[in-house]
């Protein structure tokens, strides 16, 4: 059996929370057994735009809960948003939705806000009461040190990773009337497409002006482009959140969403090379369908498959999985109309499998982590791109022994 | 990392075709580069009825499409089945069809009937042209070989495995009429709900009489309860097929199906404990949907789940991933009417947590290798029943390094 390596050190600019305008702490307040930093917060000079997406999941975790609520109360602004990492809070009942209030109470109560203008977000293991003494001292830790620094945004960071192989930032800056205009992101999470528990957190801030309403329509196609093409909407965590915030007071911020999707984009691919024990991202991009919402139920089958997946570990140009996988959904019925381009070699064409040399494609795999895989399933305007992690011998050694 | 045993072996009473009426031999005829036997063939004294269900997959493989053709053309009847393993002469394009019709009629020729009354299946690698003058050779040998004895049985059994970690076989007989009916099956596979491609070939012989449009209605009945539940309808792999077979010449076989029904169960069973590097069979049983079908489709997205599959090789009672996968079925949406018992333990009741005893039932699910996962979902009449393997280190080395 081999033992592939996961160091990973992501080549990218850093990328500060405080650059966009906010004050950051992050502690250890002892719910993780391994003592490292949990409780994290962000504070906004004053109740700023926010928007935020989500879990789909029916079992949505007390934080959401209280975050949706919060939310709608406020019409979209918030002050502070508080952070635990190494305990989920779903799956626990009334006494988790009684827990998540009170993590944004005494917040609230701290920062001298409306408790509505606190979110709260936690990740970590599932079904198990939060530690909510260690946690509270945490959080006036935490709010005692808030700073608007470039090390306070670091230990923010990571105060919300759990079992992240490294740390995921992004950042963007853009001129924009005679100022600069800043791009933070964070997040946390190892991505997959059936994404793990309590998985991802992802926050991203910008110093501009932009009205609540607008944040929120914004958010919906900056997450289609990002993170839900990683974490697919049906198949999402307990625990996911995306919040996005404007922080920025002057007016006159327009074409800022490119640079806040670009950001977002560059988390997503990071929480996908994340992948517990992943080796590599693969971008499926399907062609050719009848329409974009049926390309990505192909492109998604395709991504979530175990054979795909482990294929792609073993640099394994094994396109038959590839194919059958895409032969699964039910959108793909004439297998004479399907072609399929890994890293630019054309592998099957057309319902035929092609010559070409496997020993290069394999080396090939072997040095990328960021493969693309393009198939063309027929003659539709359909497309979408999906973005997969591989699966190897780490992710089963983390996923089975996580929490025993 | 943990490597651990998938040394199995089976108790199971033995069954050979033989005794359910078919010639039968198995040959090496060097498809496998290991040498192993690799052509199997089958024959019945007549053409006696057949009925199979094959892959739903866009990709069915020559085989398949072959089989349809003359299925629908002989009503059902075949004489013999032609099989090989090593190579699935899937995504083979038109090559790929003419050799499926060739190995039909070499065989045809060689057994003196009709093209048509002769079936074939292939099984192994995805897109790669058979051999097929090796083949060709096999099939002479294998026909100068066939007999009516117990050892020809396990020769033709050990002749259709892959990446099988056991033979998988298994059969019944009961009394009718002062008579003894004989049921015998063999199957291969390494099964998953998300199945490896060219993975299921199961036959299942039995010496009663049953006309064709009765077999081919029982067919799907006996298939639901045994490796549909294995094997997702619409997730099949490129060569899937079942194929049963009434060899009888009296009169009078009633009550056939609850033993033709059993000993598939058992071959599925066994599907699944084979699950590629599996310890054990979990059976997820879904209970208060609103439908059978609702209730099919919640145990396949727990079953699918590569989080929960590696709990359960963890021997992990981390009931947040069971309760979180049927979550992400869209069917689920009250969490209070949620409950999940693990091997006889309520470990979440009505959308809280319960208090039990974590090392003990852990140390539960590591002694059987047959694990019962009940989920109630609400109050609705709609049930069913799917099995999974787990997924553990083995199932990345065999998946990540099968073709390269």
């Amino acid at each position: 059996m081999k033992q592939k390596s996961i160091e990973y050190v992501p080549e990218q600019p850093l990328a500060y929370l405080s650059d966009a305008g906010l004050f950051t702490a992050g502690v250890a307040a002892g719910i993780k057994a391994s003592g490292r930093p949990d409780v994290a917060l962000m504070v906004a000079p004053r109740a700023v735009p926010v928007a935020a997406l989500f879990t789909q999941n029916a079992f949505a975790a007390a934080p959401v809960l209280r975050c949706r609520e919060h939310l709608a109360k406020t019409g979209g602004l918030a002050r502070a948003i508080v952070i635990n990492s190494g305990n989920a809070n779903a799956c626990t009942g009334a006494q988790g939705e009684a827990d998540a209030l009170a993590m944004c109470r005494l917040t609230a109560e701290l920062v001298g806000c409306a408790v509505e203008e606190v979110l709260c977000a936690s990740t970590g293991v599932i079904g198990v009461p939060l530690p909510f003494e260690r946690l509270a001292q945490g959080i006036r830790r935490a709010h005692a040190e808030l700073a608007v620094s470039r090390e306070a945004s670091l230990r923010c960071l990571a105060a919300i990773q759990t079992t992240d192989a490294f740390e995921k930032q992004a950042g963007a800056s853009f001129p924009h009337g005679g100022r600069t205009l800043n791009v933070a992101g964070i997040a946390k999470g190892a991505g997959m497409i059936e994404p793990n528990m309590a998985t991802m957190l992802s926050f991203v801030a910008f110093d501009g002006k932009v009205a609540p309403a607008e944040l929120a329509q914004a958010i919906r196609r900056i997450a289609a482009g990002s993170f839900n093409a990683v974490h697919v909407d049906s198949h999402t965590s307990t625990n996911d959140s995306f919040f996005l915030l404007a922080t920025g007071s002057e007016e006159g911020s327009a074409g800022w969403e490119q640079h806040v999707a670009q950001v977002s984009e560059r988390l997503a691919w990071l929480i996908a090379r994340d992948g517990e024990g992943a080796t590599k991202v693969t971008r499926i991009e399907v062609r050719g369908a009848e329409s974009d919402a049926i390309a990505n139920e192909i492109a998604r089958t395709i991504a979530k498959s175990a054979l795909v997946r482990t294929a792609l570990f073993g640099n394994d140009p094994n396109w038959g999985r590839f194919v059958s996988a895409a032969g699964n959904s039910s959108h793909v019925r004439v297998a004479s109309e399907v072609s399929c381009v890994l890293l630019g070699t054309t592998v099957f064409e057309r319902g035929e499998p092609t010559t070409f040399d496997k020993a290069a494609l394999s080396r090939a795999l072997s040095q990328t982590d960021d493969v693309r895989l393009e198939l063309r399933v027929g003659q539709g305007p359909g497309s979408a791109t999906v973005l997969t992690s591989d699966l190897g011998y780490r992710y089963v050694e983390i996923n089975a022994e996580y929490t025993t």
